[in-house]
């Protein structure tokens, strides 16, 4: 009855050392104190950490295969994490590459609100999708609108804030959502392409609904949120709140001691991410292609009771390398190009019409 | 006016790539996006990021200063350190080490409700402080209470619970906090030393305020808080909204591409942490004696307003290591033994005191 959720860790260490150093991982992050005062059966049996198996991959490393009780995490996204990595994201030579979710645990956190299917529905695409940012941040309401309006117009799927882009007074989120949204629909109109405006959320709980109830008034369904800065828990919120929004995440902070395919493909998607903004590889963010296909192939795996999360590889990503790209990633995707879409200037509309007719006609 | 943050980054590179790659992160900390596009003055003159010194340290690592325009953090927690290092994050070779607020920034988060002053009131300490940590996860409130209880008795000034105990069915916030809270209230009463209970805050931020509610209720007047695991905007919203309350603020997941010694020192004292809990030398973590005395060094050295934050050391500390880490850190500090004071079992009121009088003899 009591699950386990298997968390696989790559450590380093030597062959004298792992064992000690594995059954620490599996104390650290379960009860965190020296074992032999614990006394309660309950605590002993269905409580600390087990080192399930511990695999030699060479050159010093090892894989460390730890059972975690999943009662531990409580249901609770920002309790989840603190299970799964917490503490041992303190040491040297540790990172956290994998782990398996017992079905209780799939469904009470349940993923993805639309996925892949719904993400497609809304715009109305059968393959793969494309999507841009509005940036910089310092423009002023009315300018980014323009600049959306143009975007939209070229037909693109999604158009995201900037992550920069959050509650500055020259920019405050309630007056930039507003003429954006407007600016969207009437470019929609136009195309017959039902473009949709995800904007960022910042700001506490409190904020960030705020912020989707305008939205709501609106007419934008969808948004942009950061998990790694406003806590898992408010994404579990905020996601269970709003069931007919599509969440998009943005990786800033994700860097560290968890594996970008584990963090990208499978844990924001058990979390309720519908589309996973991550670094595409050949960007400036130093992402090798093996990389990038781990964390596709998580999102998009079957997986009973998650719907698919869309991969969004982005960052530095340019338009002559659309077709290579979907070639790389085929069908399953949103292309997310920002910078070099927005070097078009007074062509941007042309460009992302370019840009879409090829994301479309794959 | 418009003042900037410095921020500064630890990053390996060659001679010949290092201006590159520290304009990258002016870049990619601020509009993320070509230079070449952006036309508009307030943008380039006031929010892109600048170069300020790049200073070789030797062995292939240069230290980068970037001035980050403090108008683009917009005051948030989320947001300032979505500014510092949110993408960088993502890039290999690269720390935040450091960042100097200016007065603004400073004004706008305020820092420590109490702060070190503070914190040694609530208990009338005029020296050194003791804390301890309540665990393992997995037992039920009565026998927490109880433990409480026998500890608190020994005179500590402060007993946390563990941040792996949030709320889980076995042991529910709701159901342990009275107990606990009980149980600390009538030792004291019978020691003379008013011993407080910080319990740790977890879930989202309704869930948390909550929390503090029922701590009200019970004559709690301070908690522990994860940062990383919550959201920066969390704590700066419940920090506000309790002035009265005494923050203590856990490591979990603050490894990574952040510097202890920021983290720690300042980065969490600016937020609002009147206690800042890190990983002592010595112990399970791997920190060097240097980096503990840089980030004690930061959490109380004066900076016109900011209350002073209490280092607390933790993380595998033993009870024989009190003299030596008092002569280590001195007065300003809060000795945070846990797992090696639980281990004494029915001992532990009598080790506690012995622990509590070696601190307060201090």
């Amino acid at each position: 009855m009591n699950t386990r959720i298997t968390s696989v860790y790559r450590v380093k260490a030597d062959a004298s050392t792992i064992e000690t150093r594995a059954r620490g991982i599996a104390v650290e992050q379960s009860v965190e104190m020296p074992l032999e005062p614990i006394d309660d059966p309950f605590v002993i049996n269905d409580i600390i950490g087990r080192v399930e198996e511990i695999k030699d991959t060479g050159g010093g490393w090892y894989e460390v295969r730890v059972g975690l009780a999943s009662i531990t995490t409580g249901c609770d996204g920002g309790q989840l994490i603190n299970m799964l990595l917490g503490n041992t994201s303190l040491q040297e030579g540790v990172f956290l590459i994998d782990a398996e979710f017992p079905p209780d645990v799939i469904a009470a956190f349940a993923g993805p609100n639309i996925g892949l299917d719904g993400v497609r529905a809304r715009v109305g695409a059968k393959g793969a999708l494309s999507a841009t940012a509005l940036k910089p941040q310092g423009t002023p309401p009315a300018t980014l609108a323009r600049l959306a309006y143009d975007i939209a117009l070229g037909g693109i799927d999604y158009i995201k804030d900037d992550h920069g882009i959050a509650d500055q007074f020259y920019c405050p989120f309630a007056a930039r959502l507003p003429v954006i949204a407007e600016a969207v629909h009437m470019a929609a109109k136009k195309t017959g392409i039902a473009t949709r405006y995800l904007p960022s959320l910042n700001g506490d709980l409190d904020k960030m609904r705020a912020q989707i109830a305008l939205c709501r008034r609106h007419g934008v369904d969808g948004v942009l949120i950061a998990p790694m800065l406003c806590g898992f828990a408010q994404v579990q919120t905020l996601k269970r709140e709003n069931p007919d929004f599509l969440f998009m995440t943005h990786p800033s902070m994700a860097g560290g001691h968890i594996d970008a395919a584990f963090y990208f493909g499978k844990l924001v998607r058990l979390l309720g991410s519908d589309a996973s903004v991550f670094c595409n590889y050949g960007g400036r963010f130093g992402y090798t292609p093996e990389l990038c296909t781990r964390i596709s192939r998580w999102c998009l795996e079957e997986t009973p009771g998650l719907k698919r999360c869309v991969p969004v590889p982005a960052g530095g990503m340019e338009l002559k390398r659309v077709p290579e790209l979907l070639e790389f990633f085929s069908r399953d995707v949103i292309l997310l190009i920002g910078g070099s879409l927005l070097a078009t200037k007074q062509n941007i509309t042309r460009e992302t019409a370019a840009f879409c007719d090829a994301v479309r006609r794959f």
